[in-house]
């Protein structure tokens, strides 16, 4: 079943000039937003239902009640995203059309974007709202104009300590201008926030700082109502609401307030977080949704809600894919049983970074740091001061950046930590850039000691897993792409992982492409076929998991006798895989060198469906096939008009 | 006078010995090694006096009464290490003779590292001792070792992030061994922690966090006893202890706790936080500190104290050299004049950063964000949104990582933000790794829009702001060295800054080398001298101020008929200018290339005197001179062994 529900918006324009209350409009309009949310999310096949969920009453109260002109509201969490946009798509703010095209090209992006209408301020990792919230304060101050900020965050997003960090300033600088509101839907990434790293008393430690701290239920507009009317007398501090909320509010199955939070391990995880629900799902939830819609219009002696379909995207699922983070998953289990003192640090991602086995199989060994990365990279550092070889997890973009120069310390102790980095590279697209993992290679590369390598199929990644934990000496960062990838190759029975060099996988004659990973390294090789059979040049492609090393002695063998050097990078060019290739190239002394040219990103990378976001950035088999074809043949007109007169000796 | 005085080893002996209390013993051990920290200083050149006096008598404390044989102790804050060196050596825990050669190659560094004997773990930038201490203390738990984790932070430290970052999981995971102590002197690098970012009701804030929080005198040893012994029964909790101490305790002009914290403004900057005092203050204070030992001795009906000189290291000064954090701060300010929405931003570091005269000038267009790097860079990332220029300052080693993800977030907002990174590269040398930003150009360059420029010269400073202000779509990374430094060189009149290109300020046949800024810029230049003069060798020397920017045209009428280019980077060599140069002529499609070497950082660099520290990288101009020598001379030899018997023509 492909049909999906949808909200029209001249349903939501009878809501908002409906003869009624301001509390039950918002309610109302809140609930015709959870429909159109669900919308989005199925049809996109991503997006975050439950927090969209728990945070709608007050997206709704805000924007219909509180907002004045001069006024900025924006989420600091970031992937409540499709709620908002489905608010912003029923107030008329953002083009109809719009709720379409989640996560797609020139739709809205998975993550907060200030090239969307609307949309203030972008997101990154967690934690950066309030500070962005006094910056603007103090510009509008400047610029002489009243201005009163709405920023909403997470509760997860408290362990984040960017959030205390901003705290003290907004009182020592009397930005009393400002409104928090904590989503107090008490479940994380992961599983309770209780569980991961107990937020403890919230309003005792926020008033600590010299905040006004309130507190109401966030998902019931009356109380929103009077808790932001009394928040209007407060005008000499920074204002807070913990609001207490209910993840995947307005859906009876999707609310687990009722569960026990003690009830269970890993199997208790919550699963309305991500990821698009199934059809039947889907249908089920739009039905309560509906129900509860009709009974509030009955109420209010309305006629019921007339919904319009719409249809989900079908996309092919790969066949016989491959799946990194579950052969990590498995590789770290073989490790940890061969070694006792390895050890296992987590920020809010265990299963997305495949530690649920690690953790049912050693729980001693395992430690949950929450949101936390900094804090989480300098425990790791003492563990390994003390002995222990700790395996640090988390999503490559924040990993590798918010504690970024937590890791250089570490490096400058000359102890051993192996940080893995999942979700790395370009895809999946439909999160956005602030989590497309596309910088990372650069951001770690120099620091010494630290080996940075990606597994392009399942096997390397156990490969590479053990190459790490059989070296005594230097620090890795291992590099998983995450999605499921099909693979037109296979690496030969006798490859084994050496450092600094790879392996050829195809065969040709013309030209030499580098890549990695199960991303780019597809793609090299389907571009090598097109460019056997387009243009008639054969492409040697070589597996090159080493990401910061380079094996001179391997490389002049690869590249010997050929004219054409390519890299292809699923990361941006500058600081990527290939340019130490050409700066290797150009080191290694060559009489006659080859013309070197690199593939990758050069712009913050487009948020889409995967295959639209690698043809966007010309990096799918076929443009990459045409611009090397391209370039071959360009270089060789250039090459022979260049062709020197006289013998190539040395000038000395 | 060159003269030092310094405590001799048997002299703490005799106090170690003495038949006297513990407190008294305490307080006599804190004063003789202050004593022996102003030597260690003075003898150096730098140091910070300020904070180790006021953390000695926990120190001293702490090493003598509270560390049983599994236990340890650290700093956070990392820049009291001169006086816990003295402790230690005091002790006899470090060799004696190590007194003499603080800052030196083979000495003790400026900042902790764990090369050196009872040092635990290095520091960087502040914030990360809570962290370690839980993971040590969760590697000795799994060995079975019964330990406890003293960690001693500043009170400036308690405005960085991650020090609220790590409180909630101690409590939450039972972290209990744990006793932090807040030397809470009350001052920060740039004047009173009250004026910077107020820290509010410390016992308050972090007793909201589930911790046992107690406080006392930090600078009287009775009191540090009875407090030590109180937490003693306290075995449910991690503890912390704010430690009201005075800055500079112990010698009476060093303590400003009598002057009156509103009492002005730049002028007010406390003069003891680093650097070493000149021989007449030093002599003072030292007979301050003699007459304090002294009375404490008469009391016990002890012989006064017997000290020994030593002498000062004589380092010459540079002769009219070019300061190019006076030239910012000129540039800065007339750069403010033109745009009135230039506003400044500065962490902690408005001395060292050339702020005061835009402070002065301007004070509502700045904002001090104390020691809060994350919650700077996204305040500018609002600011920038809502239509203002910022431009942010902090030492390039911490505002290249610490909000190296934030940085990234700003940028992909396409809004306008300057970063100023002062005390960039591998000079000075004295404070250690933690300072030798030597990783921010490869931290930064592949974020998008952001041109990364450093000068060579005052002059270049002043146009590479103009330039940085005049173009109205990137942002920029402004890479500034803070020591004063003679230049053997005078740009081209008619030089003027583009885009990605440079400038040739030595002429060569032989080969070409690239560099930038005022440290290496002129060893390259000397290197020119030496392989003129000893090796017969024309070498021509290009700055290239752009860092992760270059234009192909202009890099190919440079190395045109070139056979040799290095590079000299003021960084590592793995992503640094260097391999961007390599690169990029790798992509240049030259028939006959050029042998590409690179100089720069491959190991964590070294703390020591700056010429010592250089040479012992081959990174000063007579080593650079002796490896390009033989770099040609090899190539030579093995390029005419290797010259092709035909014509070079194109495979294809």
């Amino acid at each position: 079943m492909s049909d999906l529900s949808l909200v029209p918006l001249n349903e939501f324009k009878r809501v908002q000039t409906m003869d009624c209350s301001a509390v039950d409009r918002s309610r109302l309009f809140a609930t015709l937003s959870r429909i159109n949310t669900l919308y989005m999310i199925a049809r996109a096949g991503s997006g975050h239902v439950g927090s969209s969920f728990s945070s709608l009453d007050i997206v709704s109260w805000i924007y219909m009640n509180e907002l004045r002109c001069d006024d900025i509201y924006y989420s600091s969490k970031g992937h409540d995203a499709p709620g908002l946009y489905a608010a912003l798509i029923g107030l008329g703010r953002l083009d109809f059309d719009l709720l379409h095209s989640l996560r797609r090209i020139d739709g809205l992006p998975g993550h907060p974007d200030v090239g969307t209408p609307c949309i203030e301020t972008n997101t990154g990792s967690l934690g950066m709202g309030i500070s962005k919230g006094k910056g603007m304060i103090f510009a509008r101050r400047r610029a002489g104009k009243e201005t009163h900020v709405y920023v909403m965050t997470g509760d997860g997003e408290l362990q984040e300590g960017q959030f205390w960090e901003s705290l003290a300033s907004a009182v020592n600088q009397n930005i009393n201008e400002i409104t928090v509101i904590v989503d107090h839907n008490k479940i994380q990434s992961d599983t309770w926030v209780s569980q991961v790293n107990d937020l403890g008393d919230l309003e005792k430690k926020i008033g600590s700082f010299g905040w006004h701290v309130v507190r109401c239920n966030g998902n019931d507009a009356a109380e929103l109502q009077k808790t932001f009317a009394a928040l209007k007398t407060v005008t000499d501090k920074p204002k807070l609401i913990i609001a207490d909320t209910i993840k995947g509010s307005g859906v009876s199955f999707m609310d687990y307030s009722s569960r026990e939070q003690d009830e269970g391990s890993g199997d208790a995880l919550y699963q309305y977080h991500s990821g698009a629900p199934d059809a039947e799902t889907c249908q089920r939830a739009v039905d309560e949704l509906v129900q509860s819609a009709n009974s509030q219009l009955s109420v209010l002696g309305e006629l019921p809600l007339r919904l319009e379909t719409g249809s989900r995207n079908q996309q092919r699922p790969a066949t016989d894919p491959q799946r990194l983070i579950a052969a990590y998953s498995d590789a770290l289990l073989a490790a940890a049983e061969a070694n006792p003192d390895l050890v296992v640090l987590d920020a809010d991602l265990v299963k997305d970074c495949g530690l649920l086995a690690f953790r049912d199989k050693f729980p001693d060994r395992f430690i949950e740091c929450g949101i936390a990365e900094q804090d989480m990279v300098s425990q790791a550092g003492g563990m390994a001061l003390q002995g222990l070889l700790p395996v640090v997890h988390s999503f490559a973009c924040f990993l590798s950046t918010r504690p970024n120069e937590h890791i250089y310390n570490n490096a400058t102790e000359g102890t051993r930590v192996i940080y893995v980095g999942s979700l790395a590279g370009l895809l999946p697209a439909g999160p956005g850039h602030s989590h497309q993992s596309v910088r990372d290679i650069s951001a770690l590369s120099a620091v010494p000691g630290l080996s940075m390598v990606e597994p392009c199929c399942e096997s390397e990644v156990a490969q590479l897993l053990a190459h790490c934990m059989n070296d005594r000496r230097d620090s890795y960062y291992l590099r998983l792409v995450s999605i499921p990838c099909e693979i037109p190759y296979r690496l030969p029975d006798d490859y084994r992982v050496e450092t600094g060099r790879g392996v050829a996988i195809t065969d040709g004659n013309d030209a030499v492409m580098f890549s990695y990973g199960p991303v780019m390294l597809p793609q090299a090789v389907r571009a090598a076929g097109f460019l056997q059979h387009e243009y008639g040049l054969g492409l040697k492609v070589a597996n090159l998991p080493w990401l910061n090393k380079l094996d001179p002695d391997w490389l002049r063998g690869i590249i010997e006798d050929y004219d054409f050097v390519f890299t292809l990078d699923n990361h941006y060019i500058r600081g990527g895989q290939g340019e130490m290739i050409a700066s290797t190239i150009a080191a290694l002394g060559l009489t006659q060198c080859p013309l070197v040219r690199h593939f990758g990103l050069t712009t913050v990378p487009l948020c889409g469906e995967n295959n639209e976001v690698l043809k966007a950035h010309h990096l799918d088999a076929a443009s990459l096939a045409g611009s090397v074809a391209q370039n071959i043949h360009e270089a060789r007109e250039a090459r022979i008009e260049q062709r020197p007169a006289v013998d190539m000796t040395l000038k000395s």
